[in-house]
């Protein structure tokens, strides 16, 4: 069997759950190559502190089977970037599958990847998609055509096994999946905004207010921007 | 509130996961500090070859409120290793929490500090608990006092957040399970011994067999050497 290349991008402020859910999934896939992807081979720093070593970089990287965004607070500012929005619009043309986890979705609307797409992503920034000429879809694991979003943080664990089943056959996936006991059972039923009690709902908004106004007003002058992306 | 500190041992061979799902429950406590411990530092690279940097070392750890120690391959020589079992025996012999995730529990058992408890660990491991003394219990989370011990890899999510809602309070690990969206959807059910497939089981087990044989030669050895240690 070929060598399957797998791609994630990782940059500073990143969620690392978002990453490192689904790579241990990914780097259990035989014949696959797990590369982390950044502008220079030094660490980023995670939004909770933790460091993560790239392998590659923007200009270094293969091309590859699968392209993987994560998300978190640091892709409000990769929306505006123009060498990582030129990567991911490169790569995700003629990769096999497209895909995020969480908030890393808005990178690949920014990248004009989703317009016309049905797609997930974290449940409080669920309104952004639209600016992308996305369907914004409530659901854990998104698949339209060779897009696949997951939902936020662990939805990455989700969608890895999801994927790793199309890269290789449902045994595969579930042997995985038992390696890594995924029989989850949350202690409380705070999960999404459906669930979670009033007041929780209520002090997460209150906490997160600040940058979900900032991810609002940075999608809409990316998504201005993208046609003038695209163009180049 | 005084600052809690959480420290989590890194270790080459170790299972990302392991780490990684309550780390990032951990530091979305308030006033949490959370460390990660190696001997020296210098990355140490995961079984799945991520590296992940320590933020301080065994003898330079302050006191720890919570100790917790992942699992994963890379366990089996800890287990013998007289450096980390005495750090792992000072820490939590005065730790409020003692804790672990997957097989790390096997090295809170060398350390002599599961005896007369109850604990969990990876359901392919469950075994190799008794000969440190405790008690296997096939659940998820097991809490005995102050012991808590997670099932494998993927467990260290629903491990997390008990902790954190008995570090904080229950609506606290509530916002981190929302902020997580931890409301999870598995697209197999494969991830016990008792729901895979037989013949995934099979192919788990076969792939597994030299580990897990090396793992309890080792837990033998250790189990024989843990009055030693206790005296030093």
């Amino acid at each position: 069997m070929d060598n399957i290349h797998i791609g994630l991008l990782i940059f500073p402020r990143m969620t690392q759950l978002d990453m490192t859910g689904p790579f241990e999934v990914f780097a259990r896939i035989p014949n696959a190559t797990v590369h982390l992807i950044w502008k220079r081979i030094e660490p980023v720093v995670c939004d909770t502190g933790l460091s993560l070593q790239p392998t590659t970089t923007l200009s270094g990287c293969p091309k590859l089977d699968v392209i993987c965004i994560p998300g978190g607070p640091g892709q409000i500012d990769l929306m505006e970037d123009a060498d990582v929005i030129g990567f991911v619009r490169r790569q995700g043309e003629q990769a096999r599958y497209v895909t995020s986890v969480c908030t890393g979705a808005l990178v690949l609307g920014a990248a004009g990847l989703l317009r016309g797409y049905k797609a997930a992503t974290h449940w409080a920034s669920m309104d952004n998609l639209a600016y992308f000429g996305a369907q914004a879809v409530k659901t854990r694991v998104c698949i339209d055509r060779n897009r696949i979003t997951g939902g936020g943080v662990t939805a990455g664990i989700d969608f890895g096994l999801v994927l790793a089943s199309k890269l290789t056959d449902t045994a595969t996936a579930e042997k995985i999946q038992l390696y890594m006991e995924y029989n989850p059972e949350p202690p409380f039923n705070s999960g999404s905004p459906d669930s979670a009690p009033p007041a929780v709902l209520a002090a997460f908004n209150e906490m997160a207010k600040g940058m979900l106004t900032r991810r609002k007003e940075v999608t809409l002058r990316a998504s201005k921007q993208m046609d003038g992306f695209e163009k180049k």
